[in-house]
């Protein structure tokens, strides 16, 4: 399975920041969390939303995730994040490296299970489908 | 050193849920960071705008973080996050586990570093005052 | 139809607050939502999650708000917000009071309408279910 | 003076969602502050962390707001916002206007006031600088 990258700027607003003035951290995994939807929507032409109805889905939750904060970002930094997608069979890895000018700030891994509704209404974890598959080359 | 731990309950409202009807990750984390300036409050007696004027720091910023997602919550729970700090010299960790009717629904795992503001107005680490390892027993 | 008032205590979080020291606004907007559904919580006797089981309801969305910010409010504060709700038919609005130390912080004023989901999968609003008004006192 | 006016593209993100599906409308709020910071941001040619160093200025806290909800958001969805400012002496008001492929979802008023750190390290609010109007043409 080939790996799929994308990358995209953010811009770190004033009320991501805190009372340090520096990003409040967990406005990271927010901007991790829409980087992960863009790489679907970027290899499906589609938006998650649309996803949803295709698919018939209902999300893609988090199993476990890491991070590391090497440097701080401030209130008006325009920083990059650069993603990497890899697959398993019910879930997905991603590798995020959120850079400003060239140095890493932070670096964070996640793995996240594909999710279906079940009869009973709770979230159950189901093979990626081979349509989202083949859309990232796999 | 001893570990000194804290217990709160949280209450996870329907803004922190996402269109899957269950907590948008990130804001565990918002969590997990109230939860650990609860425990300097309970231990030193003083809120953590008090701590800022009395100890000229400036917060005390993640270096690093990995949490563990196990069974999702919902608007209307009441979680339990019982969490226990462990002190370096410049630096503490703290374990989070964040539990739901006996169950673990999330652990998290903190680095984070004592930081005071240089002269030159950025962010540097320092020492833990012994003051306040002096109230946690240390 | 009688108004119903609801008190509850909230803590400001350090992330709840932005560069300047002081809470970023639209934190105020989080704590006001909540605080609407805790007065349902109050007279029904459930959470919402559960009254979107009984009621087959979608949600309360906001029509209109209107919000005036007379002092700041800083992280470690204990607010107060009073909260009373009046009913229309099919809407109904809330006055919100966040106070400290008995004096008042924000005032805000908001419209909402219970809404159920359409066959087409839209929101629509409907009339507020006599069971929840009689709940109420209506 | 003259009114001075500035749009720009807003993605609605899954985070920004509630169970619903539509946008939890406090995230309105922290799209409307950030694209008042980008007014000054366009006319200034400066970010606001910069802004906080030449004008020793400590923010734009809100002194009132109001917003009508006309047309949720989803996730995925693009919109516009179009925002415009006309300054008083030490306070302004910013009108924004919120839409998606032509029409109007969301419209939101706010008066805001020009605060400077008083000597007790409280805000106090000061006459806009005669510096920050010439850039907007006053």
């Amino acid at each position: 399975m080939t790996a799929f990258s994308n990358s995209r700027k953010v811009r770190i607003e004033w009320g991501d920041c805190d009372p340090a003035g520096i990003i409040f951290y967990p406005r990271y995994f927010e901007i991790f969390d829409a980087s992960t939807a863009q790489i679907f929507e970027k290899a499906l032409g589609m938006t998650k939303l649309q996803m949803l109805k295709d698919f018939e889905f209902a999300g893609f939750p988090l199993v476990r995730t890491r991070a590391r904060f090497l440097k701080p970002t401030r209130f008006g930094d325009d920083v990059i994040v650069e993603s990497t997608i890899i697959f398993g069979r019910s879930s997905f890895d991603v590798e995020h490296r959120l850079g400003l000018k060239g140095e890493t700030c932070v670096e964070c891994s996640e793995k996240r299970v594909w999710v279906v509704r079940a009869s009973n209404g709770l979230l159950k974890s189901h093979p990626v489908p081979e349509a989202v598959l083949a859309k990232f080359g796999g």
